[in-house]
């Protein structure tokens, strides 16, 4: 036995899955009802520039009209039009691409861009919304009878000749019951504004041209001036501030691309969310889902990207393993690698003005891009604690020979909250240390990732040692207390702080240190952020308790005055002192807060 | 002129489209592939069961292999088979689904719920992954010849006979070099967990059993014990803490629905994100994005539902508009309430344990549903500051009495941080005010809620007045100062404070209460929140300086204190006095806090 034959489709069978489940969203159908208008319109503008239509072409446009009482939606062009053969052939097959055709036809006239169609699908996702869809038509060719085609939803068709005088289609949805919600103007209104805002045709809506058919991506950068885009931006997210600066992208090959895309100026988290990059397919909107599209570190950019190569409807997993999408994401990588470096380099006032709203998305693309970071390492800037900026290099050249230690290694300070921090960064600042802000959410991985990619370099946050410490460096300083006066100091700390996640140390510092620093080690921070942060596997310590450092400056007059105190008072005064580091480490909270407070009232009441 | 016809469908049109974009992800193959093969073995089974099939039935189980050497996976299955007819029928048609017209021809023998299959699109994706396939395939008929079935990708098939002695078919895809990620035993592996762990029939990977044929959702909740729903709860999420309580669905009008919700105990936020509601249909792994069938205040929730009704493959859109996917909805949704009820009439003490973790469920849905609000409003719970737990009615019981302004309103007062708050609920509490813990993120919402239920009812934060004005009683105190003092002690602390945010009152409070307190009026501080929030077109209040109120207490003794200050030491004193207050309500920080401590210090050391 050995046979051969075709797979086939019935149609009966496939027609209710195409109907049901070919687009997402019920909503598409207005999308590619006029897509298909705009076609027909652009189609009839070809031939007569080639000389194929020798009629008075006019100024074609695109109608969409809604009548409540007959519960229909039409869509009329200007366009090309059909006979009542062509109907037969693109209408009645199903899946059967007119465009594909007309492109193999036509193809010295122009290049396939300006066709939006693809599958000769699109037309049959008006039986989304309507239970029955007429098209009267009239094709351009002389001589021909006006058609008219009609379909209840079935396999079943009917075609009878029309009276229709002038070129082209209208197509009139009879919307069903379910979907009556597309016979409000105002939700017609909304889907025009969302997908053919800017479709190369004139669309009228209630007496009104919609959309803007020659937006400023499918120009050229040098027809544009700086004014053409910021207006383009407030046409795009009417209610943002002006962009920070923009890059119009523009390539042909390997794939085709334009687009501009804007770094906004960012007021809140919040508004993050909001405006998104906007995905067009030959000005068709396709989608303000550019995951995938557009590098992760990028998506929050605004703007708006066309490319005939990314295909329509089509699902993540295809779009992440599609080649050409691969290519748009690198490419779109580099050029805003390179705009930012030509920034940086031309005008680095504007730059550092600028370092706030940008340092998210360069960071983010450094930690997630190492292509981006080969790039960006050399504009990334460091903000000091007084608002300069620098390099790497030359925050490196800046602190190397106060902040190396006493092994070689470069010690970097920074600080995640200057008011909290306070009283530390006042202390390294009077040992003449600079201290870096790194303050936002992506600069704990930032810090990770200069440690690991910088020589010899770690970075230690201001609080988390005492500041002889933080930078261990070769010398010794002198106590005045003996080895017994410093273990009774310890002793008094000990028991009037009686608590054992307090490590209670004395060193000798500088008497104008303060006279007790507490401290929670670098190491130790860092693993409780990662265990609140969920990550590696480091939940457990999400449980332990801080472990501070208290170290006590035997060299303060204060602790030589507790030593030498009366024997209760020596307590008293030990726990106010803490009291007070406490609070200067923002620790001090609730009752104990309540009952310090108090007792200064007191102190102050009583002087 | 009048025309008929039927539309029709070209196959080498619509094929290239179904292999490319019927599936949103390309690893679905697998779970077509062996859903079909247990629907051949719940078909064999079924014959046998009503004895149409005599041969010996054995213990069928599908098995998938992969064979990295020869580039192929193997789904094999002992189920009906094929005859080269059947082969014609089912396969070489595409969505002509072999599944409706077996219900149609053994309705009598069960329920269609057995069987996966609805479109018979789902072996040709198949073609997602494979550059050939092929079928080996015997009948279970008596007599019948093994055919082998063979195509490329393209329409083209080839049948020829086969060698195979036992009932069933085999799937043989060669892998295509695009998708050879699919030929590493572990990609397989996680693929058959996500689909197939709960598949009705057993399947063997690797010479092991990978799934549970019964898991019990299936079964009825009078055979399950509480061990039986732990245990399940293990198996869905091995890493989770045991849950707090579960809820048995189980509904076949008007539609067919199964599953288990747990409520899980919450550890941190961050686990929120990870566990997920699992969709299933007909034991067939879905999805675990529930938006949409699941209310969204029970996304939180955890388990299973399994049900027929919810459309394979669907969009987003569809579900939205699907009629039982929104009775699906409220059905949960009442479920879920009517337990909650239960537990809390059944078992308060239970119930109030577990307050923690299930308080967010419950507000979000009754700021969601009004269905839901109008069962939760008799077991939403209000937790005091001392830990205790009352309904709404039995709050106002309590508060009643002494909480009921001179204008009738019942005052309830809150805190959003039991331990920044800590001076302000010392205060209320001195009255013998009871004070709400409301912190949690949904909280403000929720506030705004009980003040839209419930009548002449507000809620204040303790923080937002003086205790004596935050509940205005009919009662004046008596000021030992009289106005002229007054006037210069308010003079005094404007000088000292020297700021004009900080708008000062000298107001007669209670010898015991602090000299002086400093708030932030409630609807200010709700404005600024909504502006953080980024709703209610606030966005300009987030720009606007807080404004506070200072309040002087005219009967403490530091204040008569610092009139009769000498009178270069009248600002300084006050100035520690708002130093204090202004600790005391966390807002001393940076430079100023730092510059407080050093001053204290030196006040200890000289003392």
């Amino acid at each position: 036995m050995e046979e051969r034959g075709s797979i086939s489709i019935h149609t009966e069978n496939i027609f209710p899955i195409i109907k049901k489940f070919l687009y997402s969203d019920h909503e598409i159908f207005l999308r590619e009802l006029v897509s298909n208008a705009v076609d027909a319109t652009q189609k009839i503008k070809r031939l007569a520039a080639i000389g194929e239509y020798k009629g008075d072409l006019g100024e074609p446009k695109v109608t969409v009209s809604v009548d409540k009482d007959a519960r229909t939606i039409t869509i009329a062009d200007q366009g090309i039009g059909m006979t009542a053969e062509e109907i037969k052939k693109y209408i009645n097959q199903i899946a059967f691409s007119g465009a594909e055709e007309f492109v193999e036809r036509f193809k010295e006239a122009g290049d396939r861009s300006q066709i939006i169609g693809q599958f000769g699908l699109g037309f049959y996702s008006a039986f989304m919304v309507a239970d029955r869809v007429e098209i009267i038509t009239k094709s351009y060719q002389e001589g021909t009878e006006a058609a008219r085609w009609s379909c209840d939803g079935s396999t079943e068709f009917a075609i009878t000749s029309a009276e229709k005088e002038t070129r082209g289609s209208n197509v009139i949805l009879h919307i069903a019951s379910d979907s009556e919600e597309f016979l409000e103007t105002s939700r017609i209104k909304t889907i025009l504004d969302k997908y053919c805002k800017f479709l190369p045709v004139p669309v009228e809506f209630e007496g009104e041209i919609i959309n803007n058919p020659n937006p400023i991506w499918t120009k050229q950068p040098n027809e544009l001036t700086d004014e053409d885009y910021k207006n383009f931006y407030k046409e795009l997210y009417p209610f943002s501030e002006a962009p920070l600066f923009w890059i119009h992208l523009n390539v042909d090959y390997p794939f085709n691309l334009t687009g501009i895309l804007y770094f906004p100026k960012i007021k809140n988290d919040f508004e993050l969310q909001r405006n998104k990059i906007q995905l067009y397919s030959r000005q068709v909107f396709i989608t303000d889902e550019v995951k995938d599209v557009v590098p992760e570190f990028l998506m929050l950019l605004h703007g708006v990207i066309d490319s005939p190569d990314i295909p329509l409807n089509v699902s993540r997993s295809f779009l992440q393993a599609d080649s050409s999408v691969k290519k748009i994401n690198t490419y779109i990588t580099k050029k805003v690698a390179d705009k930012l470096s030509e920034i940086f380099k031309k005008d680095r006032e504007t730059f550092e003005k600028n370092w706030n709203d940008i340092n998210v998305f360069v960071k983010y693309g450094m930690l997630s891009d190492d292509k981006f970071y080969e790039k960006a390492k050399d504009f990334v800037l460091l903000e000091s604690i007084d608002n300069k900026y620098y390099t790497i290099e030359e925050y490196k050249a800046l602190t190397q020979a106060n902040q190396t230690d006493k092994n070689g290694n470069l010690v970097l300070l920074y600080t995640t909250d200057a008011d909290k921090q306070h009283a530390f960064i006042e202390a390294a600042q009077n040992r003449s240390y600079d201290v870096l802000k790194l303050d936002s959410l992506i600069d704990s991985h930032f810090i990770g990732m200069l440690e690991q990619k910088l020589e010899k370099t770690t970075l230690k946050r201001v609080d988390s040692d005492t500041t002889d410490k933080l930078i261990e460096k070769d010398e010794t300083k002198e106590s005045v207390l003996n080895d017994k006066e410093k273990e009774s100091l310890k002793g008094i700390y000990e028991t009037a702080i009686d608590n054992k996640n307090m490590t209670v140390e004395v060193a000798a510092m500088s008497p104008d240190d303060a006279p007790l620093v507490i401290t929670l080690p670098e190491f130790m921070r860092r693993m409780k952020d990662m265990s609140k942060a969920g990550g590696g596997g480091m939940m457990f310590m999400g449980d332990m308790p801080d472990m501070y450092n208290v170290t006590i400056n035997a060299n303060h007059s204060l602790n030589q005055r507790i030593l030498n105190a009366k024997e209760d008072n020596k307590a008293r005064i030990a726990r106010q002192a803490f009291d007070l580091a406490l609070l200067s480490q923002n620790m001090l909270s609730g009752a104990a807060l309540t009952s310090f407070v108090k007792r200064s009232f007191e102190l102050i009441d009583k002087e």
